[in-house]
């Protein structure tokens, strides 16, 4: 059992918008934990929330040594004067920095457990980067019985089992993997920080990946010692929930302000380009004079007013669907960060299962790394994979400004004679005209000149095609000369009925536009756009059109059309008995019921929701990954549309 | 006569740290000038200094049209309620708005002159971006028509002539061509704000670009109307040292938030990642409840304290040399931006000419745009036209950390015997061993995977510099294979004599390393480092080393080889008879006594102060560039280190 618990609001990249419940409070996440030392005057805890802090960690070792008969007396939250949500750390980094440490494993998690903190840490072995593997493997092996042992003696306590494995991929993902079932709560990646201080965000970039692939995906993962706002962009899209750090505190011990961007030295800096609190009132220069203890203090004011306003734009940029976009920002700060984010596209067949399907936010192409984004790799796999040319060539049109349809609206009748596939080249790859209104295709900004690796890659994608697709893609003809050497369709081409079918087979995969489609359609447009709105079967509504991305919402007569054309398990998401009759009455689905889901689904996908005898039930919206769904025991799966009776 | 002067303090790429001197004060630049509308109760005049104004800009045609009696009589800045520098907008821009204004070209500008303004604007003609080439040559005509009956009536105030010609290049360098001699002291870049609204930046850049090269470089440029942040930097790197906006209070009217990354609705926003007075006093929540009136007031005060805050970072960036790598960062906020700033590096010919020799700060290598800036095309140039291989081959060795003459130690004594030049491949082309301590290429950070383009970019310049130097570049060849195929030098190679000889062939020119060297020469080194830091020659001084960027500084006998050997203009700052006998002792040369400079020198090269009859008279560092020598009247042109006797 556990007092806390995690749900996830929001989500861009394989990053998470969450909200972590304990007995001391509600927490936004991604956040920042700051430290706060029990036998250091500095900073009060009771301060901390005016600049955004909603949850403190401690360290319960020096705790222990030091205020073992209080803490156990009066509880942690009073010993420290915090009556908010509060993790504790248990001399793992003592460990590392002196040597050893005088408290046994055990020992330390009851004290926690005892002295009543929110999430308590186990004292796990930290790896630095210059141990073997074999070293870092057999580190790996004594923090992994001290995390089962430590679990057996929890108590409500939530428990956090630190991932360890130092530099090597597959010891962070045998760490992960240990850890599913044995009751943790909370993930810390450790021993980072000497990554970090070495500037290898590029390996930072693995090891986060490679615990995140294999931890249970329902939990909150925290990113040990990680303060430093240069890293929380690429950090949270990687999926990190929790930060924390005494830099604010030690660098300004240290003459040091931190900025989004690097961290600088107060005695370098003759302006600051900084408007919080403490700059807007004190120059630097009047910073210089202030007496030393006090400039501290508005050292580290500064410090946490610049972290946690960093991590307000981390949290931001996820509603609005624009991580990928700051973290590419931000990592143009240093080009080991700059490496560090093509790490990132690295990644990017992990992190597409994670994308959701739109977000909702415009895609903005600004660099050789943008053409391996996720969004761009689904594009292209699903052209090659749920895109039916029929046999006919794509003819590449000339470029013109988008929106495609629009540009090119006077050359639909002659378009609609040409046994031909028109498309654009754009820097996703070539886009039917049929398929230029959904997400991110309508939504992406390019510019007009693509770099060169990019122009190349586009180059090679389109011999993928011709190879996959057994069709040409034309970027040697003009439509003038297409309509002298091809003989014309003798009945043109319907746009509507293509554009339906092309945008339900992406979606929802090959075969579903004809299941739709089959019988007397009637298609409805907007009066002011002219887009799609409604499509209409032998009299039923089977679909209408998400305006903001350009994908279908099956109705109930859809999803019965797609129910029966399409089979199991695609499209599903099969629900335990005891749902069925609330799910049917177009109550959502909640994830502890779920049994199974495709996962070729996306979040936010359409889906049919069915019983586990391929009954369908209701038809909705997914909220989660299909991996995730086996995991959370709490919150929403699917939010359901309809509910169809039996 | 004028009653302002601009000096400049400091310099990164095209961009100038400056002062502007008014009656009414000083300011630094660059800066905003924050709009203020006579006829409205906004934010106050005297509240401006707060955010960081120094300069404000009110309406003249507005106060002529509504306030003319009142301001005659008390005085523009009595009436308006600021005692510091005030410019005047003249009617252009009401013009543009609304096609005409009431007020004659000259009497406007008697008007500004005698309310008192520090910097008074002419009426001129704002070509909007539709006008074709001829519209905007007849728009221009009729500007500088105006623009010199303007300046003979101006009185002591300074005079704004606006750089006009729409779209067109061209005409931007005829119009700044023209304004030439013509007695202007201020000189905005007018006709932008359509250009900006249209986000058509590249164009700006091209724009901002023309009217620089051509403009007496002694005054101030103003980039009229842009008051974005997102602008800033990108415009400040290509010289603009004002802007100006109404934007502040616009934007705070239309519910609008100024980011340094773009603009946001107020409604559109749950967390503010801004840490100013305004966003940490209260959440997007509390804004959105106030009554509108202070609702605008607190957003536009957010605005200011934002815009302000780029502008210092803008200016920090330039003490710090760092202005390229935040133009970079900003211009990733969109691919329009990320467009202009390819367009600034396709400038970078023209940025080579103003960017200082070093900058005491690192080469970051982002992107594939990096490889383009002035920097790197400096370095490759002078490496094919400075740097002597004696037809010795390339020896590109494998990369390894830097700096490389470290961690090839160990194999110097091998390499020392070998008839190559040993070299390493980086992002700036082969560094032969000996040039590797020297600006930018110890100085610079350049990630382990280099983009396609940049390699390719390489791979060709390895083929030029083959061309140039009747060598070959052998990266097919290991060091051991270089063993066993090359026949062993006689007499090894002694790398301190070669390297002092590079560098010094690298800053002054060929034939200036055998100059200073010739007789018997003594390398004094660092005990701590093992670096260069005196050579004597015949038991006298020629050369100290700068340590921060590996330049050398040479001493009077240094100074007394080169002159003897390296003809004339070469190296030469030439002064008038009247500065003669000051600079022999020691003393500083000014801009006004300046008759001439080679122009192959750049601001911060150590230079030969000589009078006409190319006497040599001082040593020192050149403070602008040779270009800026003809144009300033006040400042100081050489830092003079040693006086030359007679």
């Amino acid at each position: 059992v556990s007092s806390t618990s995690f749900e996830i609001l929001g989500r861009d990249g394989a990053g998470r918008l969450g909200r972590f419940k304990t007995k001391h409070g509600v927490v936004q996440t991604p956040t920042l934990l700051p430290v706060i030392n029990p036998n250091l005057n500095f900073i009060p805890p009771s301060e901390m929330r005016k600049f955004g802090a909603e949850m403190l960690i401690t360290n319960s070792y020096i705790i222990w040594k030091r205020h073992r008969e209080q803490a156990l007396a009066e509880g942690v939250h009073k010993l420290i004067g915090w009556d908010g949500p509060l993790m504790t750390d248990s001399g793992t980094f003592q460990m590392y920095m002196y040597g050893s440490v005088e408290v046994q494993p055990q020992e330390i998690v009851a004290f926690e457990r005892d002295i009543g903190v929110d999430v308590g840490t186990i004292l796990d072995i930290f790896s630095t980067p210059d141990r073997t593997h074999d070293q870092a493997r057999t580190d790996l092996q004594e923090t992994l019985v001290r995390a089962r042992a430590s679990a057996q003696i929890k108590g409500d306590m939530a428990l956090a089992c630190t991932v360890q494995g130092g530099i090597y991929p597959d010891l962070r993902a045998e760490c992960a993997k240990a850890y599913q079932g044995m009751g943790a709560d909370f993930y810390p990646i450790g021993g980072v920080v000497p990554i970090m201080e070495q500037q290898r965000y590029a390996t930072l970039v693995d090891v986060i990946v490679a615990a995140k692939q294999n931890l249970d995906p329902s939990k909150p993962v925290h990113l040990f010692g990680a303060g430093h706002p240069l890293v929380f962009p690429l950090a949270a899209l990687l999926g990190c929930d929790f930060f924390d750090s005494a830099a604010y505190a030690k660098y300004a011990k240290d003459g040091r302000m931190i900025f989004p961007d690097g961290t600088w030295r107060l005695e370098e800096i003759t302006e600051s380009w900084c408007a919080c609190p403490v700059c807007s009132k004190h120059t630097p220069a009047e910073l210089k004079k202030l007496p030393a203890q006090e400039r501290e203090l508005r050292l580290a004011e500064h410090n946490l007013w610049v972290t946690f306003a960093e991590l307000k734009h981390v949290r931001e940029a996820m509603r609005q669907g624009t991580l990928w976009e700051l973290a590419e920002r931000r990592c143009r700060a240093h080009p080991t960060l700059a490496e560090a984010f093509k790490r990132i596209v690295a990644h990017s067949e992990w992190i597409e299962t994670q994308e959701p399907l739109s977000k909702g936010s415009a895609f903005f192409h600004l660099s050789p790394e943008s053409s391996h984004r996720p969004e761009v790799r689904r594009y292209r796999e699903r052209l090659l994979s749920r895109f039916d040319p029929k046999g006919r060539d794509f003819l590449l049109l000339p470029e013109v400004n988008k929106p495609y349809s629009m540009s090119y609206a006077p050359l639909l009748d002659r378009l609609a004679r040409l046994p031909v596939v028109p498309a654009v080249q754009s820097a996703f790859g070539p886009v039917p005209l049929v398929l230029d209104e959904m997400y991110p295709l309508a939504q992406s900004d390019v510019p007009a000149t693509l770099d060169k690796e990019t122009r190349e890659d586009l180059e090679a994608y389109l011999g993928t095609i011709e190879t996959a697709k057994g069709v040409r893609v034309r970027a040697d003809l003009t439509l003038e000369e297409a309509e002298r050497l091809l003989t014309p369709l003798e009945t043109p081409i319907d746009w509507d009925l293509e554009r339906v079918r092309a945008v339900a087979d992406y979606q929802f995969g090959e075969g579903a536009g004809d299941a739709l489609l089959a019988g007397k359609v009637e298609i409805q447009k907007s009066r002011n756009t002219g887009k799609i709105r409604q499509v209409f079967v032998d009299g039923e509504r089977v679909l209408a059109l998400r305006a903001e991305d350009g994908f279908f919402v099956p109705q109930a007569a859809g999803a019965k059309r797609l129910h029966a054309a399409i089979p199991a398990p695609r499209l599903r998401v099969v629900v335990e008995q005891d749902s069925v009759a609330f799910n049917r009455e177009g109550k959502n689905v909640f994830a502890k019921f779920v049994r199974s889901a495709d996962p070729a689904l996306r979040a936010r996908d359409e889906v049919l929701v069915v019983d586990e005898n391929d009954t369908l039930v209701a038809v909705g919206q997914l909220l989660l990954t299909p991996h995730e769904m086996g995991w959370f025991k709490t919150g929403m799966a699917v939010s359901v549309r309809e509910g169809i009776k039996g």
